[in-house]
């Protein structure tokens, strides 16, 4: 299949377009460099060092004999969105390419308005340009889980029944989102939803959870093949973030009593939900959602657990928590479409997480002490990062 | 109280301006003129002669011994709406600027665009100013009905009670926006929640249905303080547009069968809702909902009730819907906060029915005939407005 994957050379984005290459499928990708300048601004890095998009691709010719194309342009410029979509005319396109950090759509006003319009617009030059070209394609959006916040009941994918006052509705589940970001996500699930149901679109929006892990099948073969790590305050996940600790020996900083819970999935994870979206389209006029993620952890478990495997002794703290967000919560999602289509979990084990071990103690040089504690509250309108004043003033 | 109105030169923020004013409290408005800019742009005008704000505020002055005062910028210019914020230091901010027609938001990608980052960065950037300078102050926000669309169970006021699977929580209710516009109306809900739950300011989320009347105690006092009546196919509503095809003899167009159920209030409603909210703010932290309608019609109802009250022949025809949208289906919405705090309100009777008669009479000179017809279809990516094409390419 022709699959066109925005955000391609991104944390995930690449790792995918290189697993659909693998398996067959035409991949050409769209990226701006967003994820990469934010590492300027923030004066962060990736632990593993990552090869530019050209080695990425060449590297990846050299060694499957497969080409992955490249558009390198911004989803916010209309003009180009619309000759990309009219030039490869994918018959799927995997929508990776969003600003995706909560604290960083958290830092200040100009970072909020950023976020929300760069996902946003990004979005609706898409669903117009797909409409103009290539009405029978199918959008793979990434959601996120952080759409649904943590109400105090069980969360659906995407629609729940609800009855009230004798008459019965299914009607798109009430979201709480936590941050600009999640809020921008939100945005554009109603604005999908509603092209979907107006040009006859076809979407399917994955909802997400906390990606962990960092090899794949491919992702091994080279260096050069290799994808991000990140561990810092505004762009690292909250595994990853322990395991760095867990190594350097600094304690394993948990925000607050640590009983938020969130979902949780493998990275080899998401290229298989993602592939099996592909596979298996929304009808056409379809707006359905697959509630991404393969279990459910409190932050609290996830330290322990870290702490337990590694073999040296690892201490956890609590730290006041930057987020407004309930500690403790009660949290039962769904999850069982992309089961039913096939997919077999990578579940959270002890040997993934030795190999993460593994992955930040080749790279221990690289870590920087100073990006692990966090730098934005949600609280403030305004939380000075030195880097980010001088560069958005 | 202190009561900056933004959109203030528009159709409801001139009036409540004038009504806030006459009631004794210190208003000023802000405005772009993008309303004044729509009409240039589409070849449209409003039926009533309008004066220039510079007039409206003089004569207001001259017949009333108050001043209203004017801040001329843009909400999506974060440093103007920052430093009129921090010089007013409103106690009270009602919001009414933001592109209103979900037809011009429908026109094609840079009316979906615009309409969009217009609504969402002006509210967004407001939020934040509100947040530095006066986070005591009551957010009053103009949404819509049309945030909800037609579910088929009972719409409730923002919030809704859902037991599932033996558990039980208030989340917000889900929307089914019907345009680009009405989803960057929910989009400014879930921001406006979050603003209010991260930085504990105050807000309360109008819920408007569609407004009718022109006529309020101050607008009649002069021309100069006239207020707008837009009756063509993109910046017009329904009930306007019945009267001037009536009043020019031309039938009354119906869109498809004309089941459609929407809220409906008098203008003067508007201005005592608005007042009301702002004498009974909400909590600290509070995001609610009100709202804001009288009655309930659907298109048909309002057709035959406008046939009947014409003392001439005015036949009614049905034209295709260019919206997407149920044509018959169920209809029941909670109306009564705004009761609850007072409001009376003036219901839809043949003499409002009549004076509207004499309103279009006067100035049927200045009716454009061509205006009428819908021009913008839901199911087109691209409608060509001849006006519009010349000016946004």
């Amino acid at each position: 299949m022709r699959v066109l994957v925005l955000g391609g050379d991104g944390y995930l984005g690449w790792p995918t377009a290189l697993h659909l290459s693998a398996r067959g499928h035409r991949v050409a990708i769209v990226d701006n460099f967003a994820r990469r300048s934010y590492d300027h601004e923030l004066a962060a890095e990736s632990l593993v060092p990552l090869a530019p998009l050209h080695r990425r691709l060449s590297t990846w010719g050299d060694i499957s004999g497969i080409e992955i194309g490249a558009y390198r342009g911004d989803l916010t410029d209309a003009d180009f969105v619309d000759a990309t979509i009219a030039e490869f005319e994918p018959e799927a396109v995997v929508h990776f390419a969003e600003q995706r950090s909560a604290p960083y759509s958290m830092i200040d006003r100009k970072h909020a308005v950023y976020t929300q319009v760069n996902n946003v617009v990004g979005t609706l030059n898409l669903l117009y340009a797909m409409a103009a070209h290539v009405p029978d394609a199918h959008l793979v959006k990434l959601g996120t889980m952080g759409e649904y916040g943590t109400p105090n009941i069980d969360i659906e994918e995407g629609f729940i029944e609800i009855t009230h006052r004798g008459r019965t509705d299914v009607l798109p589940y009430p979201m709480q989102p936590g941050s600009f970001y999640h809020l921008s996500k939100v945005h554009d699930s109603h604005n999908i939803r509603f092209a979907c149901r107006v040009w006859g679109l076809r979407a399917t929006d994955l909802h997400q959870g906390i990606v962990y892990g960092v090899d794949t099948d491919e992702t091994t073969l080279h260096p050069d093949l290799a994808t991000r790590f990140d561990y810092d305050a505004v762009f690292g996940t909250v595994l990853n973030r322990f395991i760095v600790e867990a190594v350097i020996g600094h304690p394993l900083t948990v925000y607050g009593s640590g009983g938020q819970t969130r979902g949780f999935l493998d990275i080899r994870d998401t290229l298989a939900c993602v592939e099996l979206a592909v596979l298996n389209p929304a009808e056409q006029g379809e707006y359905r959602v697959f509630n991404q993620f393969t279990e459910s952890f409190s932050v609290r478990q996830l330290a322990e657990t870290v702490a337990e495997v590694f073999p040296r002794k690892a201490r956890i703290e609590s730290i006041p928590d930057p987020r407004v967000e309930a500690q403790e919560h009660y949290y039962r999602a769904a999850h069982t479409k992309l089961l039913d289509l096939g997919l077999r979990p990578h579940l959270l084990s002890d040997t993934l997480i030795e190999s993460l071990f593994n992955v930040v103690e080749r790279h221990a040089d690289r870590v920087d002490r100073n990006a692990i504690l966090p730098t934005v509250d949600w609280r403030r309108q305004e939380n000075p990062l030195a880097s980010v004043e001088a560069l958005t003033d």
